[in-house]
């Protein structure tokens, strides 16, 4: 499939400006050949038309058409999986059997969502006849057009079909993508695929437009517009906030679902090293290190109560961390603010497990690397609370277990928290459980936050700023639920709901 | 019980301020003897920490211990419903009937909500081994302190222990009420149960707050402070997104519950005029008149198809308004509202069911009184997408049933909308169907929007300015989901959930 590197405005491809832009080969430290065109205003506005006129087509579409156009999507995503995942290697130096684990999740994750459309009661959320003999039905509605950003690190599966994207087309809601300009070739191969999908189903015109923005005002008019209902991010801190600003000045409330970061707190008890000091020590760095420790549950703090077998285990976790070789990383953005944030001035005090020097063997590639502080040191400054995006992790000493407690208040929102302990000392630890409830979407225990299950029971979110509503999920069924309300039915004929919209 | 017209914050009451207050006798056009305490800052804070310190104490007693408190107020309630409802009717002007009415109905919510936490399986959402073997529990946790605004039509079942403060007790978040100023000694005496019923079931100090607030700079404090993590609101939409800007300036997003009142839409076919005028009559003039037509969910637009019949239609609905005395209002803010928004000079051209000069015989007392327009006059101003509190109507006259489908792409975000026909007819009105969901959050088929039912199926919400977030509800056990969020619990054992909280 060529890429011509125009924008995907419903059925039509779009190339009005004169802006571009190109993507990036950080294995090859060089820029990839296409030039994609930045959106001008017109295609933006083009877009939102288009989807506010596909809304009420693709809204009042038979279910099973809709599930008909998301599995069409399915198949044609592991129809042309090699091609796809060669342009994901190109424009992310992520390994081509990482890019066939996150397309085989995609599409489970798509699965997942038609699961909940599926469902014979689709979609009556409960139906009785009230006490004064009036039958209702309380049923759920899409909210309308939803405007999704997509992250750096997950080219398919949070990104032009990823989960915020699928969720919201099975909801019924027509989505614009703002494509992850670091990813725009893969972005626009797979935005193909859902357009071919689209037309091949019977899906309107503005069902699906993929847009490439550089330029904030755009960002801002797409996140403004009127006929926008909803907004799903996934990215930094800043960015998602900026969105938030931008949705402050619209006329009418609307959710903004942002998921912007996690230092994925562990807590680590002294039972725990006691008994696997080494597997802890090899899972943790496996885990910091898993795809050059670019994942938003990457574990970046490590909490340990200072003792002679605490030292053991840092110096087994610098070995681990040692064996692994400097690792690729997304792009040179990416890579410079890996260097800048695992390096910063204020880190000086630390002891990092390896000579910085080795760290500038070769672009874009990050070495691993640990750092150990005191607890009083990682109070002194906001820093140590930075996200340090790649293999990078804070191991903090401290005094006693009630420690735990104490920064575990401290903390802020976060994605994950994860306790080694033994089962038994869980029990006495209600007030640690009770603050970590207070900032997380999920507890691991005795394992690692990476490697996030796509099944029902999945909680991905958590306070802010790891979102900027923890009551919501971006992975698992449920997240279907973000782009839906209820409507009550009240004295309706039973019949009339007979035609399964 | 004597009313003393303090603060009560926690256990304690308090009355540090010198700004008081009295509440207003409608019926007799006087002030109640009482004087309530404004709060001042001191004692906002004093709350707000007492609410802080509690949250982890009370979200962490066991499910039992909440039920018995909620169950509590419950018989509180019942036990001293005479007492409660003798002040009720001095600050309202409802009819001792209305108030055994709404207490009931006030009682039956919090049952409601009871149901969902005494479900067996409570607070687990879903539980499963994922593929790789690992066990997952996915939970419901209480967000924190939620700060609740009650409305002045609702001194029972949409304030101090309403739909919003009941489920956020029995989601286990500690609540401070801003009692609403028009009923301080209905909210004062409710008040004193809850802490009455909370002393004697052993919840902490601060589950429970109850404060006399005018100064807006006190309400900001409120919802902006760190430690409250929801805000519902129930009242105008100048005083409801008043809060959401307060809000917007905070760190942190969190969920502002607003119901901020509707017009209610009916569209009357000209087969329901021609079978049943005078019943829909009857039904429409009783809807916008109970309780001097005092509802949020009061229909305040009627669009019907002109011709003949519906002028005869015309006919009898004056007949039935105007055997209609006129009706005490709430207070005189309220009364002269309702004079101000149904005699407002642009609304000369109207053709008023009675002569404005019956209006003014009495203080408080609205006469009922319908207007009637084209759709072209209704299009030419803004004004009459106003809503006038009270009983007030105002029809508009279409010319076909494609106007019905232009109205509604036009109106704005409504609580609720109804539609007389056959059900034949309904089949052919998809498109008037699919824009009508876009704006509501219940549809009545041949009935009335007042009356609004206690049950699982009822959708208490709509699109914006409705309220700030149509995916929820504030009536029904649903309305318990605003103020809880989710936790995943991966590869805990299971035991560790068997003390269940």
């Amino acid at each position: 499939m060529q890429i011509s590197g125009a924008n995907i405005i419903g059925y039509t491809e779009s190339s009005s400006g004169s802006q571009t832009f190109q993507t990036f080969n950080p294995a090859e430290n060089r820029s990839n050949e296409t030039s994609f065109f930045e959106a001008v205003e017109s295609e933006v506005q083009q877009a939102l038309a288009l989807a506010e006129k596909a809304f009420p087509i693709y809204a009042q579409k038979p279910v099973a058409d809709r599930i008909a156009f998301l599995k069409r999507i399915v198949s044609l995503l592991l129809e042309n999986q090699n091609m796809l995942i060669q342009h994901y290697v190109l424009e992310s130096g992520l390994a081509f059997s990482r890019g066939e684990t996150e397309l085989k999740r995609t599409c489970v994750q798509i699965e997942t969502f038609l699961k909940v459309i599926e469902a014979e009661s689709w979609p009556i959320q409960s139906e009785e006849t009230a006490p004064n003999g009036i039958y209702f039905q309380k049923r759920f509605a899409p909210l309308g057009p939803v405007v999704v950003f997509g992250a750096s690190n997950f080219p398919f599966a949070y990104s032009t079909i990823g989960g915020d994207a699928a969720s919201a087309l099975v909801a019924g809601c027509p989505v614009i993508v703002k494509s992850h300009s670091m990813h725009a070739g893969t972005g626009y191969l797979v935005s193909k695929l859902i357009i071919q999908a689209a037309l091949e189903t019977g899906m309107p015109d503005g069902v699906f437009s993929n847009l490439q923005i550089k330029d904030h005002q755009l960002t801002a008019m797409l996140v403004k517009h009127p006929c926008i209902k909803a907004v799903a991010f996934t990215g930094s801190i800043s960015g998602g906030m900026a969105l938030v600003a931008y949705a402050q000045t619209r006329k009418d409330p609307i959710p903004i679902f942002c998921e912007m970061g996690s230092l994925n707190p562990v807590f680590l008890f002294p039972s725990a090293i006691h008994t696997k000091s080494q597997s802890i020590a090899k899972a943790f760095s496996d885990s910091i290190t898993q795809d050059s420790g670019q994942f938003c549950t990457k574990p970046g703090l490590l909490f340990l109560i200072e003792n002679e077998e605490a030292n053991q285990f840092i110096e087994e976790l610098f070995k681990e961390i040692n064996s692994k070789p400097a690792l690729l990383m997304l792009g040179p953005t990416i890579y410079h603010n890996f260097m800048q944030g695992s390096e910063a001035e204020e880190k000086q005090f630390a002891n990092k497990s390896r000579e910085i020097s080795d760290n500038k063997s070769q672009e874009n590639y990050g070495l691993p690397l640990i750092d150990v502080i005191s607890l009083d040191d990682f109070k002194k400054s906001a820093i140590w609370q930075e996200e340090v995006f790649g293999p990078y992790a804070l191991i903090i000493r401290c005094k006693t277990i009630s420690d735990f407690q104490d920064v575990a208040k401290m903390l802020s929102g976060q994605l994950t928290a994860t306790i080694w302990a033994e089962p038994s000392e869980l029990e006495m630890q209600e007030t640690l459980l009770f603050e970590i409830q207070r900032k997380v979407g999920r507890i691991i225990f005795n394992g690692v936050s990476t490697g996030v299950q796509v099944i029902d029971s999945m909680h991905h979110g958590g306070s802010f700023p790891a979102t900027t509503d923890s009551r919501f999920t971006a992975v698992g069924k449920d997240a279907i639920y973000r782009f839906l309300k209820s409507i009550s039915f009240q004295g309706f004929p039973k019949t009339h709901f007979d035609k399964k919209t």
